[in-house]
């Protein structure tokens, strides 16, 4: 290669500050719909999981006639389908308004058709996409590509996002960048990661948003309307005469983009301090070996690669923003010369294609550079698909990819994150290997669906991020049934960034809200050594013990766990609070884990049920407070002293220990 | 390159006899459509162009009763749009049926989630498209393969027809090949290239359908229906924890399709004579340069590299028939070792990827098969793109590639057809290079649409075809308006099998239907040297001259045309034929070219006229009966000894002799 990577260093953005000031907690639904909101008149909505509360927040936002930037409400409006959600967004841009939508899944694929006529006659808009899996052999909820790489050939702009913050910041770039190059935008993070992922994050001002948006741009946009007093022709007919010729007059607008898109990235950091490249590259200068990637998951690339950086490996990440247009260019310029093998990674699966489409990117990136002699030798490159439908992809299958571009003859069209025991495509990993950064806060909360331990659990991550100096990061694990389920809320905090984009591995404390789990699920597993468990349970802390199953028993023992229990339903059914019990259990989190002081943490719980349940009224509230009291006064810590497990019984009706079946 | 290959020399398939039993004439949609109609149980349809036609002649084949191979009469129903008709299918598949619809450019992308889940569900299918443009700048009914490469990721297998002859083999090696792999099949073929034009074909029989289409497989694919008294659960809600297994378990289909449609198309050559392979190479044996190209452009691909070959060059061609699953081991066996350079063109363009499918994919073939020591080097690949909404696609054009392939610094992502004159991607070629054969009839007819003149050349283009031994060819150029715009008639016949996938460039034979078509356009432009002129004209032979154009005239002069007149509005009126003209002119026709006795032309003519409009009643059969006689009569050659041009008058209102809007 002769680029120089002379920037290495400073490529990765700054951190934000871990101040409160302009800072907010919130998903990455939330963030992105509240930059959209702001700039944007006609907001053409069908909801689709995981998209649907982008278009939700936009609903209730313009009927309590929130403005956007330009001094108007949005116009909301909802059509029978994503295909007429579709046409209406065409119709409003080619009458001059800015228009968007919020999609996913099916319902991109609903939008195709308008798709290749807003992208064919150069219309600047952006789609926000929370990508989730087509349904293919089965119906899916959960976070894959296959949606947006079934957009992929409409002419759109697809750039996206790996965090929540991201995808507050990434809704304005894209804007900016559509309206200067004309390109129409797929901004797209990974649904439920992203979408539902709650973090602290740093809020774009409207000044801000006024600044980045060029008035001469939307100007330009209006100029271009299909207007009685201004008559142009467009979206016509065409026949075989100029049909290929117009096809091709677009090349230009194609070519421009990524320049206009490093633009406004670059303003965007003279604006925020967050600095973005079309491709980000970070490790070692000289890595031998690279991983390009794609999303959310470059959080858990990342933080591998800091740590095997750290002990001396040559190893490197590129994280793909722009995937369309494709840039060779820039995609050459931020590879490292040193690099030899590659492993590049699709959350997507084609079946019968030659290889996954980043995958066949990247190979045609470097055979033409070497074709153009930009470069001497391929590098060896490899394709692999992780993370289909939110499949946890961790450091340690990252680890296991670096290793495999080391052996003699590593597998190519890999798979990492199953078991493959019919076409053999999986690549081992060790499930063991854990790199969380043990400062931080690591709680996973088991709570049945309904039950308000994910509503808890979000108001204690929106207390320690709005109230504190932490980071934070809350990510909540429903299956696609969401009521009467079971439900895991995994809570970091801490004093650095969090960019883990993966399940809690080894918790710092583990909250059981539901006795009945500690038969049927395997609750304890994550704890690590000297972790908190708190237990709702029916019973005292001398009754307790001999109520545990033996299994439960033996790993508080082996772990040394703190242990407390609470009589969470018993407080709730006295307070008439029915089965909800997250008031109670929120206090007892705040109250033995220690991290606020416990005044402080009563207080900020009362505030924010008052923030909360305000609106049903001074009964509930009351109802509320009670039992936040009450709760500080029935924690009990159970003594293990002399304490010993019971033999396991194996005749007993077994234990069933499995992970559920949302893992 | 390692391997050898060793059959290139009988790797084309042998021609179709050209004998008249058991072949009829008839376009690509009607080829098609015969054997899927006989291949189905379900058939649902929203038509659309071009693939309309196999719809309709299924719904008419229904209405009057005809039975398919299984002897019960297929259900034809039709849909509120193609997203209903795919879901139709979805249902008719999952109950056990054998289903199929028809449809292109939007109707294909109205079909996708359904077709997403009808892959994933391993469900076998056969989808017939006539392949046509995706509306993007402008809508176009014209022919690329926009819409198929939209659905590449949907996990259909894409198998393409590049003749009417294919489209009809193809359609049953689909069905048999879907049936035993349980991977839904994409059949398809240009449209209107294919699907409107028409030609000699070898009809299957019935007998072959059943001897192709294994009953085990039917079976199997019934008893695999969701039925009450064999209860089993598909097409749920995944969660996580299973999805991506169940994705990557269809590998193995995958994986043996290409060895189930090698089958296919054996069993098939056994049975009809006509040998296919997955990839189709024609050309030198020892080839350096090669175009690789997927449907019916490879026709003139195929009659350039002949042409070329017989002068010495080393050149060849790869046709890809299978495009999904794309077998890498099939494509490199069938590639020469001797190729030091490729074109891999593409008939579509997706602005913003790093290059365009089948281009990126023949890149992944080589970079997999240098990085696992399969071949030494790369060779030299460049991408391209031709034929956009049926832009011509020619022999000069396929030469340019060829000359392109040799030059210190070729072009990549070139576009040839088309002078891009904005970002210069267009590679120039010699408009005046012609190979068609001499020995053929090639005859251009200039018309107005709904004046008769099409239909007035499929009916001659029917009786060549079966009443004489030659094989034909017609294709028939309209612009997207139809009616009342002009048409121009291509009709080629001879004694070998015509591959011209493109149109007349050198006519033998000029019909111009309407005379003031003489002032606005280049009507003798293709006409070749003593090529014969028939012209319907409100003046006789003696006042004709002074009434044409002097351009018009120059050019009779000038190229020693046959001129002939006839004045077939008055002959027709006369008949009370209103405006159509076609049984006049079609009679001039037969009497002046001599292709036939004129006696058995005229009886031929009268029986195609009985076969067409006996429907009509006698009335109108007498009519035209005396029109067929009146004309033979009414032919005039006009004299052109001692005839001279007038000088061109600049000063008169200026002759609009550019090619009309369609070419």
């Amino acid at each position: 290669m002769k680029s120089s990577v002379k920037d290495v260093n400073t490529a990765q953005k700054a951190p934000v500050s871990s101040g409160t000031e302009n800072t907010s907690t919130m998903d990455g639904n939330e963030a992105c719909a509240r930059v959209a909101y702001k700039l944007n008149e006609v907001i053409s909505i069908y909801p689709i999981t995981p998209a649907s509360a982008m278009g939700e927040y936009a609903d209730a936002w313009a009927s309590a006639g929130q403005r956007n930037i330009f001094g108007s409400v949005p116009s909301v409006v909802e059509m029978q389908s994503e295909g007429g959600a579709a046409g209406a967004i065409h119709g409003a841009l080619q009458a001059g308004s800015l228009s968007t939508t919020f999609t996913a899944s099916q319902g991109l694929l609903l939008m195709l058709p308008n798709m290749y006529k807003i992208a064919g006659e150069l219309t600047p808009a952006v789609f926000h996409i929370a990508a989730r899996s087509i349904a293919a052999p089965a119906l899916s909820i959960f976070c894959d590509h296959s949606d947006i790489m079934a957009a992929r050939a409409t002419g759109f702009a697809i750039l996206n996002s790996a965090s929540v913050q991201e995808a507050h910041d990434f809704a304005l770039i894209s804007q900016a960048a559509s309206l200067r190059s004309r390109i129409p935008f797929i901004h797209f993070f990974d649904g439920f990661r992203t979408s539902h992922e709650i973090q602290k994050i740093q809020l774009i001002s409207e000044d801000t948003m006024r600044a980045m948006i060029n008035q001469g741009d939307v100007e330009a946009h209006r100029k271009r309307a299909l207007a009685p007093e201004r008559p142009v022709i467009r979206g016509t007919a065409q026949n075989p005469d100029v049909f290929f010729q117009a096809r091709e007059s677009v090349n230009r607008y194609y070519l421009e983009l990524p320049a206009h898109l490093e633009s406004a990235m670059q303003e965007f950091a003279v604006l925020t301090g967050r600095r973005y490249r079309l491709f980000e590259y970070s490790g070692s200068p000289d890595a031998e070996r690279l991983i390009i990637i794609m999303g959310s998951a470059g959080g858990a690339v990342k933080e591998t690669v800091a740590f095997l950086q750290a002990r001396g490996e040559k190893v490197g990440l590129l994280q793909v923003r722009l995937f369309r247009p494709f840039s060779i260019k820039h995609f050459m310029q931020s590879v490292p010369g040193s690099v030899k093998s590659i492993a590049v990674l699709d959350r997507t699966k084609e079946p019968g294609s030659a290889g996954e489409p980043l995958y066949q990117d990247i190979l045609t990136a470097f055979a033409e550079s070497v074709q153009g002699s930009i470069r001497d030798t391929m590098p060896l490159i490899l394709g692999g698909r992780y993370g289909l439908s939110s499949k946890e992809f961790t450091p340690g299958m990252v680890k296991a990819i670096f290793d495999e571009l080391q052996k003699p003859e590593p597998r190519n069209h890999f798979t990492i994150g199953i078991n493959d025991d019919v076409t053999h495509t999986s690549i081992d990993y060790d499930a063991t290997f854990s790199i969380e950064n043990k400062e931080n806060f690591r709680g996973i909360f088991w709570g049945l669906g309904s039950d308000g331990t994910v509503g808890a659990n979000k108001s204690s991550i929106k207390i320690l991020g709005e109230e504190t100096e932490f980071f934070t990061q809350g990510y909540f694990v429903y299956d696609s049934k969401k009521s009467g389920a079971v439900t895991r809320s995994h809570l970091r905090f801490g004093k650095t960034p969090i960019e883990s984009s993966y399940l809690v591995e080894r918790a710092s404390f583990i909250g059981c809200h539901q006795f009945n789990f500690l038969k049927k699920y395997p609750v304890l597993q994550n704890a690590e050594h000297g972790a908190v468990f708190l237990l709702n349970a029916p019973y005292n802390r001398d009754k307790i013990w001999d109520k545990l199953p033996a299994e439960i028993q033996s790993q508080v023992l082996d772990k040394k766990l703190n242990f407390y229990v609470i009589d969470a339903a018993r407080i709730s059914a006295e307070n008439r609070l029915g089965m909800r019990i997250n008031t109670v259990m929120q206090t007892a989190f705040f109250a033995i884990s220690g991290i606020l002081p416990m005044q402080q943490a009563i207080s900020l719980i009362k505030k924010y049920i008052e923030k909360n349940f305000g609106k049903f009224g001074e009964e509930v509230l009351k109802k509320n407070f009670q039992a936040v009291d009450e709760a500080v006064a029935a924690i009990q810590k159970v003594d293990l002293e002399h304490k010993k497990p019971r033999g396991i019984d194996t005749s007993a009706s077994p234990l069933n220990l499995s992970y559920p079946s949302f893992v």
